[in-house]
């Protein structure tokens, strides 16, 4: 592990020291697990008294924690920042960067790239890549082992496509993009007509288009239809979320884990959607009744009319006594 | 792109022209995305308005809306036929076949190819495609760059295999079949028996047999068991639907995207199951009483008691006023 | 396909034979498409009757299961254990073991491997495996055409990776594994630190620990980020299940298909939690509910109280008339 000495950290991504500005750390860790050769950090409040007790070199923290930790035992740096998760962010790409096995530039022998393709000359191309005719690989892209880069695509600059991808023909890719083992791009959307009880295939006719800084979880598909799907920027899908064609997603919406976005969404914020986990039992139980529930509205329709009926009957008869 | 004249298309796909026969238009668009090269088509009743402003060369439409798009501004010429979405799929069909680059037949150079396979002449395979013993590739087979075919299947005529799909031994796969990339067909299903509380392990004893013209999306599982899943013709599932194993679905049954089916399904019809998309916030009370709804369908039940009890002590007070 | 006779098997296998211990039989199948070459077993005790008019040289039951076999037309072998699904899987895993294609080991001539892993002279590398730098496979271990193994990883004695499987770097893998095509293990996690609307990556900084005996499937996702998930011994995980990342799973949880695991989870047990599958419009109608769960609710709270009024009220009037 290469290690970075604290100042030369903090010169790097800014924040303020405390302590001992020599220290070298090799890695970042949660408060738990950081040991003398670590740092780590204080982003949530609730964990004060958790950060008191770390074994780390030193804590990122803001500068409303300070106080608190120098009157704990802790005895190590700190390093105070407006932001100690982005902090901790930027620390970490640091140390993936250093750690990183490089391989150097050019096409594998055994990767089978067309004579019309373009490759950057700085471009990493693995074992048993493909890459179809009128490609455009730019600068400092790596593609790993296995993938597949169809006919007339084109991967913008630093990209890093993972082992194992394929992208379809026709796509572009932005700057900056990192695509996950797995993962599928520009594959045909699920499009048919039904001429009398027959299916007929409707075919994809446009790429898929990928602004820049995009990342692409593992075997994640991301698939095209004509007038089809727009995302806005800065959103998020958490893994196993699942996005319809045809609608448009607005900027800044986040979909957890495992939702599916059947509407178009206009307004930001955080979207869910999947059943609570329960015990089967009682799954079953819950189930069963959410199969049922305009059973259930009907008869609270129901009794709220009966309901309503004897309170009128009661001032009735109240009236009637006066 | 390559063309065709709108006197070609109707030759070739039946309907009726009304007016210019001789232009030539190089693809199809939705209403709002055509222009003066592409033709367009009207659907959905609601859209009448919209097709009136198309830039589209052609508008493919009902005899119906015919009168209706006459009286308005738009000046192209119309192609009659009696269902328009399917006219546009066989259209988008031609286009796509068209401009796709074709590779010539053969067995690309890189490819491992067992020497007991048989590849039929104007089968092409691609770069790293590997193909175990007694596989059978018939005419016309595409199958892309490294795709996998276990010993003993068996690909039918005009099959095309994308890229890094994976087609376990002793499937037989229909003709016409559509394999997007990541697609594993005939892994091992999910089946262990418990033995004292370690699982013991199920292997799988048969191949997957998938019939004529059946379209398997990206990254998609199909996974076979002993005595398991039956699917009939005409069956849609959408992305991330997921069928377990043994059960029979019949013909003509449509699964929503995102849908899990845990029972057989004896009756034709769409079917959905997937929990609505809510804004975090209303989705965390929404989850929190499907929880808990047997909970509130007591307090219902006991409600309805109470007022039964109410409603006879009104009729019998009222009976004993009499 | 190879067979075995009968008193092998059970000498194999153990349990107890009554009827004629000579005959061979070459494989294992349900009672309803089981034959004469076929042994069948008979676990679910619903299933007695369909037992007895099965076409199987031998059903495996359990000794309760005799007396009433006996009494029926079946006329074939009985295998009378403790457990009969339990034997009806090992039994499978010898006529799976039969019948597989063994292949030779060694390195095939396309695989790219990198001169410092360290690959044991009984391990299977098939076609267009990459192997990087430092990676050590162990004895008996087959990894199948496409798979990549990302450096420093290890891949245990008697694993079998099969076709297109991605392992990312630095991850140990135990004994015995059995990795489905398309799965990725150790792919990095969606982690991100938002700094004023921009999202900073956390890259992974660790690798991901797979214990002994644990069978992933196909196009699973296994991915790890700092701190992250633990998942116990004897743990399932249905298809397409999902486990949200920093929780702890307790061992022998079983976590149904489709179900996502957004909570730890401390106690043993079966946990669900899909949407139930219905008509499309029934679902419409539940879901617009569920939708609206809180109303209901309030409605329902808002009913309680006033029924409470009423029957307060009735008592006072009956109290005031006594």
């Amino acid at each position: 592990m290469n290690g970075i000495r604290l100042s030369d950290l903090v010169e790097r991504l800014g924040g303020q020291l405390i302590g001992n500005a020599d220290l070298e750390v090799t890695g970042i860790a949660p408060l738990e697990h950081a040991n003398a050769n670590s740092i780590t950090f204080l982003s949530n409040p609730k964990l004060r008294k958790k950060a008191c007790e770390t074994q780390a070199a030193a804590i990122i923290i803001r500068n409303c924690d300070v106080e608190f930790i120098q009157q704990s035992s802790f005895l190590g740096t700190l390093i105070v920042v407006d932001n100690p998760y982005v902090f901790f962010a930027k620390s970490a790409q640091w140390f993936a960067e250093q750690n990183r096995r490089r391989t150097s530039a050019g096409i594998h022998l055994s990767a089978v790239v067309d004579p019309s393709a373009q490759i950057a000359a700085s471009a990493v191309i693995g074992p048993f890549v493909c890459i179809e005719a009128d490609v455009v690989v730019e600068e400092n892209v790596q593609i790993d082992a296995g993938s597949f880069i169809g006919y007339a695509s084109k991967i913008g600059a630093d990209s890093h496509i993972h082992a194992n991808v394929t992208v379809h023909h026709d796509c572009r890719i932005g700057k900056r993009a990192i695509f996950y083992s797995g993962a599928v791009i520009g594959s045909d959307g699920f499009g048919f007509a039904n001429e009398s009880g027959r299916w007929i295939k409707i075919p994809q006719t446009g790429g898929v288009l990928i602004g820049d800084d995009v990342e692409v979880g593992a075997n994640t598909c991301i698939v095209g239809v004509a007038g089809s799907a727009v995302i806005g920027r800065y959103c998020t899908f958490g893994g196993a979320a699942m996005i319809l064609g045809h609608l448009t997603i607005a900027d800044n919406v986040h979909v957890s884990s495992g939702s599916l976005v059947s509407r178009s969404i206009a307004e930001p914020g955080q979207y869910t959607g999947f059943y609570p986990l329960a015990k089967n039992a009682d799954w079953e139980k819950s189930a069963a009744i959410v199969r049922n529930l305009d059973g259930m509205r009907d008869k609270l329709r129901a009794l709220e009319k009966t309901v309503q009926r004897l309170v009128d009957a009661g001032h009735r008869s109240t009236s009637e006594d006066n």
